[in-house]
């Protein structure tokens, strides 16, 4: 979609698919270096001891914000961006080196502001899967989005 | 602490503190360049007339990567790691350029496997503050946490 959203364009049921992005073992390793350092997510052969992951597995923060790359260059181009205030984080299953990650969205609620004519609140669900459909991550956060200038 | 906690080790009410970051414009330019390339993130003075933000964010996504990097180096020496599968996130507001984060960990649940007596779930609460004492998110992971050895 090259246009952008306002809120009177979202209603419930809208779903949208983002691009793709490639994960390999190197990714993982630099951003867990960074801000998940621990072996399972920084040395392929500790991982591979792991009682749990039994190999190198991305943190569950790099998939978080790999999901939220793809929302904002390939996903829904909300007026006055994505933003949101929080809401429900899983993750069913460790994020692999080779992984192509892409997000499915899905609006769930829209509600307009009774005290801010501006804008309204969105929930939406986003699934963050693999090549093979698996779910890596869902996210179900509140967000704030512009109504259409009047 | 400088000691390895297993399951055996923590009860509701205990609490952590993690040490600190200091937080500048150059580390949430650079995050969210990566990985949240929104103007609000990459560019003050686009960030100014943001409607919500009025100046420079960090996005919500590298708040919380510091949340684990605070709680993986200097938080929770938990035995076999810091593994979440999920909870509930909140922004409550945004984190700031001169912001120095820390994370207050408090322990909620914690119940042993019935069918895996190697180990357990513990609920734990983090809050991340800055220097005056402001939450800048919560999150409230299910974590998965060994038992100590017989």
């Amino acid at each position: 979609m090259e246009r952008t959203l306002y809120l009177d364009d979202l209603k419930v049921g809208d779903s949208f698919r983002s691009g793709e992005h490639v994960l390999d073992e190197a990714q993982i390793i630099a951003f867990a270096r960074d801000f998940d350092p621990q072996p399972f997510h920084t040395d392929p052969a500790a991982a591979v001891q792991h009682p749990l992951f039994q190999g190198l597995a991305a943190s569950g923060w790099h998939t978080a914000a790999l999901t939220m790359k793809l929302l904002v260059t390939s996903g829904i181009p909300l007026a006055d961006g994505i933003i949101g205030s929080g809401g429900a984080l899983a993750w069913p299953q460790p994020t692999r080196a080779g992984d192509v990650l892409h997000v499915e969205a899905q609006v769930l609620e829209v509600t307009p502001s009774r005290s801010r004519p501006d804008r309204g609140m969105v929930v939406m669900r986003f699934e963050t899967r693999n090549q093979h459909g698996e779910l890596l991550q869902s996210f179900t956060p509140k967000m704030v989005v512009s109504r259409r200038p009047a």
